[in-house]
């Protein structure tokens, strides 16, 4: 389905703030290198658009889920290095060498059917994951003990990146950081090759220098999620969604709303009906709690979000701003991705990526559209 | 971005399935009329390839929610009546002319703009919604008696259809059902206008036949989510969700699992990592609570569902089908899109249309593809 032309709800990316995150993430760097993860199509955000954006502010390293987001990717920027998270699937490994993209190897069955690939396509790179607390993807560590006995399980393959990943990196007092930082050391001690080393999330960055290693890995925090959700954002917002009045409701009489009428509305009230709902990613779970914002104004959501649409009490709202027409703020820098992410029991990760495909987007700055 | 043709999971759409549903509820309907409801993409099922399944199951009249939808559903079947629920946007009165759409005036605004419109293009076809409970969209009843005091603000307007919406259909003991069902009516006899009434959605028709009026309108029924959610489900299971296994570990000693280790594994304990995850509408509330099925065991989600990435606990499963590459249904016959839902807290339409667009999706029977 093409998006809309016609349908009032437009979700706004601001470019230049992507760009301005990532030099700001570079900043703390001092001097190590820093990857751009856009995955999951620059966490919603489109990538043809963001990834030449990212690359003109001086990302050089790019990090995806998988192959084919990688392959995408690579038609949008033929020399940047780009290292795919998820293992090389099997019987797709020519994919890899074709488009110079770098598998994660995650445990040892990846490592053979790697090391047999690398036997006939000389030269292949890889990076090696290691779990050091996740449990997720990532050779344990006595996969590790297996290779340090056993280095003729790494022949051929040419690793290029050695990365794990932070469970906690969002909480600094949380002792799996210490101790996920302790498990990667010794473990880069046991193996029997060096490459340049990567930990970092954009959490882990903000953790401090001892994590940076030489590579880390910027995703949510490029996109305006706070990398520090206990302390003042640092990031500039990217996104806002904004959705026009399609109805108004003065309320003059006891009333409930939406499915299941959960909510009793008292008169006298005034009701502003967008049409934003679960269906355009703006989570079913974002009511009761979540708000939108009118002028300055938080307005509550009322009822259920539903498919389509969503209501706001927009009674303490300015008259002149709650007319038909009239845009209600849903995320923006009044009421954050990480407020939306709060009210629905999530974080903002989960907002960014369920953006739907039904708002009319609009870039502001950045790198110019692909022709 | 392209639709996965190397990634493993994948999501196959029973089209057989939804063309039986369809005709389930039409079989309940004792010949009143039943339009489908294809909005948000089918409920995310594709709405190229369902739209078709349901014409030739029958259905000749189809119901999406905003107009970009309406002309992209026009290009698909070009003969049958479309209702767009969302009232006519300013300006692009004239593409529902166009594309012979029949929009649906939800307010006093709406309807005088329509008739502005209607003035200039003689017979242009439209739906009155009347609302009788749900107070998101549709007439007011004080506003229905201004059109019985005033028969002039319908002048020219062709009323086509009137709708109205229930807001508890899914609870048949509701006492909002047969008060929205007495509004309907104290509404119908004072408008100074006469057309096919229709409210029921799929659990409206399963209310009964006082319910059914003119036409009944099914959406989430067809794609097999329960329309009677305190019996068994009537409906066939349209959506099957499968996910390889891209990593296996031996849990040997105590372990927590995913971002801020929610949670510990005691060993000993198998677990199995997926490359799904909430950018992929994998809802992250579906954790902890979510299972998957490995042959015909049940099997818990484990730690927190990740962007892509989720993992379960395999340990009770039968060791033939826990190899890398093995399948892990997430949806399924024995897991359904309901069951999902109860875990994440939320109604199987939301996790419909949250499924996203990196599977490989796998359309069985139905209809054609169109050339």
């Amino acid at each position: 389905m093409r998006r809309s032309e016609h349908r009032g709800a437009v979700l706004t990316i601001d470019l230049d703030a992507i760009a301005a995150n990532y030099r700001f993430l570079v900043d703390r760097l001092k001097g190590k290198a820093c990857a751009a993860v856009v995955k999951a199509n620059a966490y919603g955000l489109g990538v043809e658009r963001v990834a030449p954006t990212l690359a003109a502010a001086g990302a050089e390293i790019f990090c995806v889920a998988h192959l084919d987001e990688a392959i995408a990717l690579r038609a949008i920027l033929p020399d940047v290095e780009i290292i795919v998270l998820s293992g090389p699937i099997a019987g797709a490994e020519a994919d890899y060498a074709r488009h110079r993209l770098v598998p994660t190897l995650n445990h040892l069955g990846d490592l053979a059917a790697w090391r047999k690939f690398a036997a006939v396509q000389r030269g292949c790179r890889a990076a090696l994951h290691l779990d050091t607390g996740m449990a997720r993807l990532g050779l344990s560590a006595r996969e590790v003990e297996l290779i340090a006995e056993e280095p003729r399980l790494l022949e051929g393959v040419t690793v290029s990146w050695i990365l794990s990943h932070l469970a906690c990196a969002d909480e600094p007092d949380h002792p799996l950081n210490r101790q996920q930082l302790e498990t990667l050391r010794a473990m880069l001690a046991r193996l029997p090759c060096r490459a340049p080393v990567s930990l970092a999330n954009s959490s882990g960055i903000m953790l401090g220098a001892e994590y940076h290693f030489d590579l880390a890995r910027a995703g949510a925090a490029l996109f305006g999620v706070n990398p520090v959700p206990r302390q003042p954002n640092p990031m500039r917002p990217v996104v806002r969604l904004q959705a026009p009045i399609l109805q108004l409701r003065d309320v003059d009489r006891t009333t409930t709303v939406g499915y299941g009428a959960p909510q009793t509305i008292e008169p006298p009230a005034k009701l502003a009906t967008v049409g934003v709902g679960y269906a355009d990613g703006y989570l079913r779970s974002s009511s009761p709690r979540a708000h939108g914002v009118v002028g300055d104004v938080l307005v509550p959501i009322v009822g259920r979000v539903s498919m389509d649409l969503a209501v706001f009490d927009v009674s303490r709202a300015p008259l002149h701003a709650v007319q038909p027409g009239c845009m209600i703020d849903m995320i923006g820098p009044r009421y954050t991705i990480d407020d939306l992410a709060t009210a629905a029991g999530t974080i903002g990760y989960e907002v960014l990526t369920s953006l739907g495909s039904r708002y009319r987007r609009s870039y502001v700055g950045g790198a110019a559209a692909p022709a």
